[in-house]
């Protein structure tokens, strides 16, 4: 199937249990009218140090948040300045912009309040394009091996992601077999040419063999441990002060249940976090890289 | 909550299971915009006789029925054939029509195949306008028992239905009080001040005294009857030839779990059908009624 069909139309299943929102959100999607332009589901955002809060619906491309507040929203004065702070913080530790849809009112206020932020998201979209500044929904190209390797560059700023390993040994000319073990898979293997450079598809859940990685909010830091603390400290010991260069395609399963292997760049081993307790700590050192790397 | 938005949101969250036909009744309901179109899921359709099938969207209105049709039907030409038959046996005995969303295709080309729907709903739409023929999908005014009061009048083709028996009382002046039988809920009561007129609110569940009424599929039928011969037989030689004309609401959940009692018309005994084993059989004499019956 379609990727596009497969992401909307999952995304519109999984939204589906609190009705209000769902309509909003299917609502919101059809009068855009214009599948360029990604929406997200659930998207968790920075509220201060430590505390976080998931949007009902976020345009990534023009960073725009929408919740959809049912009528219990507004059942007392300190509901109301609570949400009314939330969306003041939301807003000034992002940068973003929050629009919010009562629906304490009828179909056509409900519409009407759909219908505002529409035309918001819209005049973005237009401006946007008259800026050349405008990035596509293109999950076609950005997870297609064959495009990056024409490209010859990939950036995190590109939003690169490939479906399964097998697409990842496309984009670097690199040998899939290497990454079989048998019944099991590497979680790693050589670039075929850039020396100290492996290719990486660590993943945030634990493994059979006890290791997990932990990706920070940032996505520019990755704990490397293990359970065990003697594989711990061996995996340590082996590692310390290596001059790996680890292009990195974090593992995930995202909100609709669809799985990729996201490029976050190139990390190396950081001697001032890691330690034999916590484990090896990886740490994005690269934002872009050539596939080919003979020259280096 | 406004009855439409109850309607249309629940309409979304029920019909959720199977995401493209999901995807493609939201993009209907959002593209038409206009919330005076009724839209129905999972419609009743006699194909020939004895034999039913049930369609993804209806537009009752329009007598205009949309199927979704995933990838799975054109898997073989024994199954686009089926597809085919029962296309044209629904058209042929309903005189509906049919339209088919090809879901093979991709995101644009899903698209374009609803926008040619829509086009054609609103084409319908407004050439009703123009006959004087559009009757609004206007739920508040069909259950709204002081509307109809004022009118003095109801009818099948009116669409007339009530949220509860409270309601039902409101519409003809009768005293819902004598509809309470201690804990329980009587099933009828005499209309105030028509003779032989009573105002029944059969339900097709059974009762826990054991009665249930089975409604057929043209709406003017219903049997009464009860597990218990014994019982059974007693209630046919209390009513056999009864003058009895029994105003019907039928207490029905719908679809989406909203529940109503519908206007069916006015009931009298049928001779012919009526049984001791099977049971009473009340006939729609009259599909239409005054609300006073006091020169009756």
């Amino acid at each position: 199937m379609n990727y596009k069909v497969e992401y909307i139309t999952r995304l519109f299943q999984k939204t589906s249990k609190k009705r209000i929102e769902h309509y909003c959100l299917t609502r919101l999607w059809h009068n855009l009218d214009n599948d360029e332009i990604k929406m997200i589901p659930q998207q968790y955002v920075g509220r201060h140090q430590d505390k976080y809060a998931l949007t009902d619906v976020f345009f990534p491309q023009f960073k725009i948040h929408v919740e959809v507040n049912e009528p219990a929203h507004y059942s007392t004065n300190d509901k109301i300045n609570a949400d009314r702070a939330r969306k003041q913080e939301i807003e000034r530790n992002t940068g973003h912009k929050l629009y919010t849809i009562d629906c304490r009112k009828d179909l056509k206020g409900i519409h009407s309040q759909i219908d505002d932020i529409v035309k918001i998201i819209k005049e973005e979209y237009s401006n946007h394009i008259k800026g050349n500044l405008f990035k596509s929904w293109d999950p076609d190209t950005e997870s297609n091996p064959n495009y990056w390797k024409k490209i010859g560059k990939i950036k995190t700023s590109d939003n690169v992601w490939f479906h399964n390993i097998e697409d990842i040994c496309t984009a670097f000319n690199a040998d899939f077999n290497k990454t079989k073990r048998g019944f099991l898979r590497r979680g790693a293997i050589n670039h075929p040419n850039g020396k100290n450079y492996i290719i990486w598809w660590p993943s945030g859940k634990v493994s059979r063999a006890g290791w997990i990685n932990i990706l920070n909010e940032d996505k520019d830091e990755i704990i490397e441990s293990n359970s065990d603390l003697i594989k711990n400290e061996k995996h340590f010991n082996n590692h310390y002060k290596t001059p790996q260069r680890r292009i990195t395609f974090f593992h995930q399963k995202d909100i609709l249940g669809l799985t990729s292997y996201k490029f976050l760049g190139v990390f190396e081993f950081d001697i001032r976090k890691s330690n034999k307790s916590k484990g090896v700590v990886w740490r994005q050192a690269e934002d872009e890289l050539m596939l080919d790397l003979s020259d280096k």
